[in-house]
């Protein structure tokens, strides 16, 4: 079979190793030949593709980013542009598509697919908050970035007696929060899933230092906000920061209000590190690489069983494959579990124990 | 309640994490007590007893080893050893302990419950060999310390058009050597799960050359072994290496016969790497300090819930506990699932394209 | 001999080393006896003083910030500060005083010595930038951690054909911003030491897409300032960010403001990373470990020879030492080598070669 | 000019930084145009040249490895080896030709020269060992490899009251040894540059063990040598172990033998790594790849000053050019200064507070 194969959406590490699995998988056991459309669903659009063999798969497994870059057209917000797609695929002699991207590019599939064109999806969310499936590749990477980050801010944040306030990704969901605090020992952690009240917060702090412990790690999600019942001044703060074009701020709207607030609060000195794009790029981990090449031999068995419209899914130590719908239809949140591992290891705020409140 | 913690066997990458977990949420949610028994067992049976606090744990997250210290001392070998360690715990007014170890340790752990103490158990194994658990902590952190030692061999292999074998832990269990293979794009795994044909893996390698790959990169797990059917010169060899108390080959038996027998075979310049002892030390991966924390959170847990002569394990994303029994009578060995990622990201050998056989 | 430790003004990886190892060679090879002061300055003047032995120094060379933790506090600021030092290095037998900071911290060492009291100083500068030593510890590592986080965000501006722009520290000099820009491959440096252009730099970023390299990453260090020739847009805007305790910009005033201006010149899609603590926190590199024991053992051999009122610093590959007066006058700024390196290694602009000029 | 590049000897970290800044400064300064010739002087002899331009160098400076590749072929070696590969440069109409390699390349290079051909060297050695250089490039890369491998012992070696022998590269001199083991925090260093009293090796050890300190870590250069007043045991063991062809010790014969001496003496659990080969590979570390970028300008300027049959070098922080012949003549050795830094920071051997002795 011809097989095309795009990547859209924000980059990703991991991506790479989804176009080798599949193309390695097609080439050695199915005996396909494969076209690489670059720039997203542009590349479709403008018809700008590619070959993509074997020579040219090989060496990108340990490189992050994409070798066929990434876009955000969206050829279902252009007059015609689903048409001039099918009409693209069909000028190359494609058999089948593999688009490889997050809630956008998968809907941008499945409206294809509903067109007649068989099209297969395999998930790309850094923030780990797709429906259908346990983890998306990437992910692991931003949650050890970000944890050798928090490493680093520790030394600092106890060498200066200060509050670190270090704002990561995550601007509906607090896995990558979640995670990386966990695994960097912060002693707070903000989601978007649960609104914070600042004095609650302040008042963690303030207990630690109340027993000896002169610096504070707190973690924040991107999307974190206060909670209503927050007193004046945390409610009467704009949140509204620079935001990126997925939505990721990027001046750190809420990593600095927190830092200027809780100083107002406590009297400790607070800084504020905003991690930014460094959580998106680079070599991508173990993990990633190997669940990243499931997918790609994911896709491309689906694409041999003539699974279209579906997307490949992890499911515990398997990857099935699920409707395009179902998994573009919501937004996976940060479950029970690790709200549970959260509050069993940050500490417990004890009023009686607490000194200046 | 006073509860005992202690590690035994082999260092692991996370231990001080679930030593961490189970002090932080002892003492912030239940009101324990914790004392420490140094080097395992044998503190137990030496009295060699610490106070275990929060202050102790602090900072400890990030830091590889175990500030515990281990040792494969075991009571149930010494005369009346199992009653010294009663003893011990109940001089020092122990209601519970908490074991963390592999196979050796949770024996011990099982033979006490048995005898009436209230033990709970938490596994470790780098190998990620234990029955019963998905996941052990250590195992992510050992992946890509291989993975990052591939990546580096890699640019060697390439620059001298070298085969370059690199020997990885795992004695009874593949799990290192296939997942750090397929996420270093390894061109051939071979595992103690499936004895290899020493002259198929030359033919791999010739047919890769064949095509203009002139470089190969072979991992293989220690406990890998030839197949009956192989030809003489490869059964003929002898596979016993010098071994390290855990059994793990310190001269790099395997590696160094299959590096031989490869440039014997197939004429290429071979090299081999015998990764060793820095596989199970240094700072945990992201993956494995959430996980440790996890069963850390957990053993404490089941302390309070009163399921002694059980061990926690990880079901999917859950903590649950299981009889030690279960844990501790098998081996868990790679299942289909990663046989098949292999076997599909892998060059297919095809005889047809061969050039020199 | 009794002497006393302190370190003062920002964290740096290395300052452990530098405790550890006076510690280590006044205990093997002098018999001293050692204190440590807690905070800098602030230390001396509350008598915040620790024991420093060989246990307390054991297992800290590898780690970030410091264990005798630091401030800005300033004795010389203070009515009767100096007397104060002087009173508590008295009551507490020391014979002779390491400073171990910045200017600021020098400076009161250089007055206390001037007061007569015994005091050997360790230059610490993240920035590179003190006059009198070729090397300061801290700034390897820093270089490290930036040219990591340009590696990452390289496959970032590649996937996505864009301008990164990635602010790094340096108020005065340009030694962080061109070492690491030089080691991450940076399309574009501008330092402190050479008002840029606004038009110049988007026109290298043009003629580099003009020759079909879709993306560029330039590096600003924080202190880079536009030239007064710039055009009005850039010479209008204000280049006031909010600045930390050491007028190290918070919010990324130049990096954002850059990212805007080529933004609007170029057309093409740009974004930003502020580094910020993540610079200054951490395990040091080799060379910072290396370099800070080197110091650390220039220091207690100093305070053994009798060099007082004297700092430690690095010429070629000797310790020597020099006044403190000497290396506190000054600013060490990017020297004619590395200018030439830079401009050997950047695109020249090549006006005939440009397309839309 | 038309200018050829190539690569010899064993491969290292920032091979590509020189090829690509070569290229760079030679494209957008010079007008040149180049040509890689593939596989060292073998590519020469053979005519294997490939065109080099700004496309082909792009991306490749943090890469380790070499895009030329590289191997031992000594045309002076062969009959009309040298006449051979003057025909090659000469049908390529190269003008000048810069080879980057160790001894070997370099006195090929040489002999060239004396044939009339205008010839620059590039000095290589991961030793760091070159005569007439301060500082060669990958050097620091595996500096730091070590190191960070020692990191990781040190966990296991703390964990286990284990006595580590860390075995790394150094056949003649003891640079990677003393720089790694003192940025490691080794216990003890040994290098070829001093043999070494297997007596007291184990009676330092017993020290530290006599101060409560259970473990120690052990570096050792693979060409360390039992000095002859070492007893019976030490010398009669042969130090014959299996080398590579770069005469490194593949099977770490010091290493394991070092181990099995001290083990006997001391009585205490002892284990060796051999870090090999993942020494010399990966991405190079900023100081590499800014040494490296700067060897690389230094020859395309040299060739275009003609200083032909010389070698870039770097003095103080300036790179100047050197007769080849200065250069390949002798081996440089760890200095006094780093033997002082060594002895100052290491424990002294004192008798007296010897318990076991």
């Amino acid at each position: 079979m011809k097989v095309g194969i795009l990547t859209g959406g924000g980059d990703c590490p991991g991506l790479n190793a989804v176009i080798r699995a599949a193309v390695r998988k097609g080439c050695f056991h199915y005996e396909d030949e494969f076209v690489g459309f670059l720039e997203g669903w542009r590349g479709v659009m403008e018809d700008k593709a590619v070959p993509l063999d074997l020579s040219v798969v090989a060496g990108i497994l340990p490189r992050g980013g994409t070798i066929l870059r990434t876009s955000r057209t969206n050829p279902a917000k252009k007059p015609n542009g689903l048409e001039q797609c099918i009409a693209t695929l069909k000028k190359n002699g494609i058999d089948a598509l593999i688009a490889i991207g997050g809630d956008d590019t998968l809907t941008v599939a499945s409206k294809l697919y509903g067109k007649g064109f068989n099209v297969v999806g395999v998930p790309k969310t850094i923030d780990n908050d797709l429906a259908g499936t346990d983890y998306t590749f990437g992910f692991d990477t931003a949650v050890n970035v970000v944890m050798e980050a928090i490493d680093r801010v520790h030394t600092t944040a106890e060498a200066h007696n200060r509050v670190m306030v270090v704002e990561v990704m995550g601007r509906d969901a607090g896995w990558i929060a979640i995670h990386s605090g966990i695994a960097g020992g912060a002693d707070v952690i903000l989601i978007p899933e649960k609104p914070f009240d600042i004095d609650e917060v302040a008042d963690t702090i303030r207990q630690r230092h109340s027993r000896g412990r002169y610096f504070s790690i707190v973690v924040v999600a991107e999307g974190a906000k206060f909670s209503p019942s927050s007193s004046g001044d945390g409610s009467a703060v704009s949140m509204d920061g620079d935001k990126d074009e997925f939505g990721h701020a990027r001046l750190g709207g809420i990593g600095n209000i927190l830092a200027k607030e809780l100083e107002k609060r406590t009297g400790f000195e607070t800084r504020t590190v905003v991690l930014g794009h460094i959580q998106r790029g680079g070599t991508p981990t173990a993990f990633d690489r190997v669940l990243a090449t499931r997918y790609g031999l994911g896709a491309i068995d689906m694409v041999h069983r003539g699974e279209f419209g579906r997307m490949a899914a992890l499911r515990g130590n398997k990857i099935i494959s699920i409707p395009l719908q179902e998994a573009i239809s919501k937004n996976r949140t940060v479950d029970q579990e690790m709200m549970d591992v959260a509050s069993g290891i940050l500490e417990k705020l004890n009023d009686e124990k607490l000194v200046n409140k």
